[in-house]
C-alpha cells in the first residue's frame, strides 16, 4: 500500500520504510515550539520529570505572542519564567516583545521550518507549516515538554483526505474562502484525526500565503495537519531563509485516501463564517445586512503582507464607517516594517484603523479588542467560538482581509467590489 | 492685592472683578474633559440626577485611552457605555479606537483648549493644559458628572508658589528633568492644593512640548494647577489648531505667593525618579548600576513628537541591549503619522523596539508593558507608585526620553551622552 505525504515525513522520521493509518510511532522532532500561555506549563512537566537540558538548543522555539506586551501581572509571570528557563538552558531561538511576532507567521518568515520537517508545537494552529510541506502540527504542554526533553513524540499515523484542486481563484477571492469554504463542506468534525492533504493542479495558483491560511485553519476540521505539496512556490519562498535544503515527500500513486474531494477553484466565492462555528460557511447571497462594531485584520491566519496590502489596496483613500472600530495587527515585526515602507500602515491610520504591534490579541480574547456584550465583530482569525474575542454574547464573523476591509468601510458585513 | 495668573482666570470665569485665596466660587466651564475609566462613573451620576442632556454638545470630551483598544470584557464594556451615551447625548468630541490619542496630548494637539480656558477633566493630569495658559485640573466623576450637566464647577482659589526659571537646558535634558528636580525639591505635597506658576526669562527657552511635560507633572507635586505664561512659543503653538483667540492673563506685579523658588535651567541635570515617589530625584552622581528589564516610552507626559524625535535620535543605528523589552507609544495617531513619515518608528523596530497603537496601557498598569514581580522599567510617565506598572514588588523609574533610550541601550539605568 501506498503512502500519502504525510505519512512518507512520518515514516522518514521514525526510521520505518512505510507506515501505516492507525500504526503508532515515536518520531524525531525538527521543532518544538510553545508560546507565552502553553510554554510555563510545559516547563513545569520538563522539571517535574527531572530533565535537565533541552534536547537541542537550536530546535527549541519560545515565541511570547499571545498576552504580550505583557497585559497583566499574570501575563507578565508567565513570560518572565519562559524567559529565565530559556536563559537557563540556553534555548537559542526564544522570541520576546521587540523581536517576537506571532508564531506560525514568524517561524515560516524566519526560515524555521522546512519542507519535510516534522514539527509540534503546543498551539492549535501549528498545522500552518503543511504548506511548506512539513508535517506540523498542535500538541499539549505535556507532549511539548516531552519533545523538548527528548526531541520525540509519540503520534498516531492518520489517515487522509484529499483535496483535489483545480483552477484559479477569482478576484478578491483568497485562502480564507477556500478554508472556509471546505469546512462549511465537511464540518469542525470532518476531517478529525485526519491528515488534509491538497494536491491537484489548483495549487499552482496559490500563492504562499494562501496556502499558509489554508493549512492554518485544518485543525477548525478536526484536523491532525494540513499539507501541501512543495513546489516552486515553496522553494522560491524558502529561498534566502534557510540554508536548510527541503526534503520533498511526495504521495504515493496509490496512496490510500479516506474521501477524495474535488474543489474548482474558480468557483469559490467570498466567504463568511457566522457564529458560533468556522463550518457555518456563508456566501454573500445567503448574508442579511448585519451591522458590525469592530473589525479584526490580523493573525497567524491573516496577519501576512499580502493580507496587509489586499485589505489597504479596498481601505486607501477612503474612511472606515462612524462606530467601527478597526484593528490592524502586523504578525511579525518584518511585516510591519514591510508594511510601513510600503505606505500600508499609513493608509490603514489614515482610514480610521488602529494599528497595533504584532500580537495574538484579540483573536483568543487576549487583550487589544475585546468585545463587550452584543457586539459584532468581522475577523481575519481562525475561531468563532462563543466568547472567543470577549463576552459570551458578542459575535465573530470570520472572513478574509477582503471581506473585512470592505465591512469595515460600510459598517456591516459586506463583499469586496 | 493683586492676583496671579490662575487667580485672574478663575475671576474671569465666575464674572467677579478679583478672587482670592481661599475663596470658593462657582465657575464657567469651557471644557469637561472624561476618559473610559472615569466617564462610565460620570454618566451613572448624571443619570441618578436625573440629568437629560449635557450642556453644551461641543463642550464634553471623551477620550478612550486607558484601557483601550479594549483590554478586556469590563474594558469593552466601559467604552460601550461611553459610545452609546456620547451618541444618545450628542457629544460631538467622542475619540474612539483609530482617532484617539492619549487624552492631554490629544486635546492640545486638536487645538481644543486655548490660553483663558477653564478645563476640568476626571483625570490626574489634566493640569497639562496649564502649558498653554489655561486653567485646568483634575477632578473626581461626580465633578465630571456635575460639570456636563450643568457646565458649571465649584473651586476653592488656590495660593501659589513662583518657580522663577532662568538661563536655558543643557544637552540631552528636557522639561521632564525639570519637573523630576522640581519635585526634589518641593516633594510631591510641596504644592498640595496651590497653584504651580512658572514665569521668569528661562521660560522662553522651552518648547511647548518642555512645557506640557512639566504642567503635566504639576500634580505629582500635589497642585492644583500648573501654569505658563502665554507668549510667541505659545501662540505659535496654537496658530492653526483653532480659531478661538487665546485669552491672556498675566499676573499682577503684586500679586502674592506663598513660596518663590528661583530655578537655574541651565544648571538642571539628566534625573530619574527612584521608587516609589516621583520626588526620589536623583542625578547621575547618585545613580548605581541598575540593571534594568523594560523601557517604556510614552504617555501624556513624554509621547509627543519632540520626545520620540529624541528618543529615535539615541537609538538610531544601534540595538536595545539583550533582555530589556522597550516599548513606544506614540501619544497620538497624527504623532504615529508623523514619527512614521520621519524614519523614528523604522529606527524603534530596527533597534528592537515594539512600537504600540496610542494607549495610556502601561503607565498606569493597565496593559501593553506590564511588569511581573521584581522588574524594573525606566519609563518616561508620570508615577512610579507601588504596584503602578505591574506587580507590587516590579520598581518603576521615571526618566525623560533621553534616558529612557539611552538606558534600553546600556540595559541599565544610563545617562544619555
Amino acid at each position: 500500500m501506498g503512502m500519502t505525504m504525510t505519512q512518507k515525513i512520518l515514516a522518514a522520521h521514525c526510521g520505518e520504510k512505510s507506515v501505516e493509518a492507525g500504526q503508532i510511532i515515536m518520531a524525531d522532532l525538527d521543532l518544538v515550539l510553545g508560546n507565552d500561555i502553553t510554554t510555563p506549563v510545559a516547563i513545569n512537566e520538563f522539571n517535574k520529570a527531572g530533565c535537565d537540558c533541552v534536547y537541542n538548543k537550536n530546535k527549541v522555539v519560545f515565541v511570547m505572542d499571545h498576552f504580550v506586551p505583557n497585559k497583566d501581572i499574570k501575563a507578565a509571570e508567565q513570560s518572565k519564567q519562559i524567559r529565565e528557563f530559556a536563559r537557563d538552558k540556553g534555548v537559542v531561538n526564544f522570541f520576546d516583545v521587540g523581536t517576537m511576532g506571532v508564531e506560525h507567521a514568524l517561524l515560516p518568515e524566519k526560515g524555521m521550518v522546512v519542507s519535510g520537517d516534522l514539527v509540534i508545537g503546543a498551539d492549535s494552529h501549528t498545522c500552518t507549516y503543511g504548506a511548506l510541506g512539513a508535517f506540523s502540527t498542535g500538541v499539549g504542554s505535556t507532549d511539548m515538554a516531552a519533545g523538548m526533553a527528548t526531541g520525540k513524540v509519540w503520534l498516531k499515523v492518520p489517515p487522509a483526505i484529499k483535496f483535489n484542486l483545480t483552477g484559479a481563484l477569482p478576484k478578491n477571492v483568497g485562502g480564507k474562502d477556500v478554508i472556509l469554504h471546505i469546512l462549511g463542506l465537511i464540518g469542525v468534525d470532518g476531517a478529525l484525526y485526519k491528515s488534509m492533504e491538497f494536491t491537484g493542479d489548483g495549487v499552482k495558483s496559490l500563492s504562499m500565503s494562501d496556502r499558509l491560511c489554508i493549512a492554518n485553519m485544518a485543525i477548525e476540521g478536526g484536523a491532525k495537519n494540513g499539507i501541501f505539496p512543495v513546489d516552486g512556490v515553496t522553494v522560491a519562498y524558502l529561498k534566502g531563509r534557510t540554508d536548510r535544503k527541503p526534503v520533498v515527500y511526495e504521495a504515493d500513486p496509490d496512496a490510500e485516501y479516506e474521501r477524495i474531494i474535488d474543489i474548482d477553484l474558480a468557483k469559490i466565492r467570498q466567504t463568511v463564517a457566522f457564529p458560533h462555528l468556522p463550518e457555518n460557511a456563508r456566501t454573500f447571497d445567503d448574508i442579511p445586512d448585519i451591522p458590525i462594531d469592530q473589525v479584526v485584520i490580523g493573525s497567524c491566519t491573516n496577519g501576512r503582507l499580502e493580507d496587509l496590502i489586499v485589505a489597504a489596496g479596498i481601505l486607501k483613500g477612503k474612511k472606515i464607517a462612524d462606530g467601527v472600530r478597526c484593528i490592524v495587527l502586523p504578525a511579525t515585526q518584518q511585516i510591519y516594517l514591510d508594511a510601513m515602507e510600503m505606505g500600508l500602515l499609513k493608509t490603514f491610520i489614515d482610514a480610521g484603523c488602529a494599528v497595533s504591534t504584532p500580537t495574538c490579541g484579540p483573536c483568543l480574547g487576549g487583550h487589544m479588542g475585546i468585545l463587550a456584550k452584543g457586539e459584532r465583530c468581522v475577523a481575519t482569525t481562525n475561531r468563532n467560538f462563543v466568547g472567543r474575542m470577549g463576552h459570551p454574547e458578542s459575535e465573530v464573523y470570520l472572513a478574509s482581509p477582503a471581506v473585512a476591509a470592505a465591512s469595515a468601510l460600510a459598517g456591516k458585513i459586506a463583499p469586496a467590489e
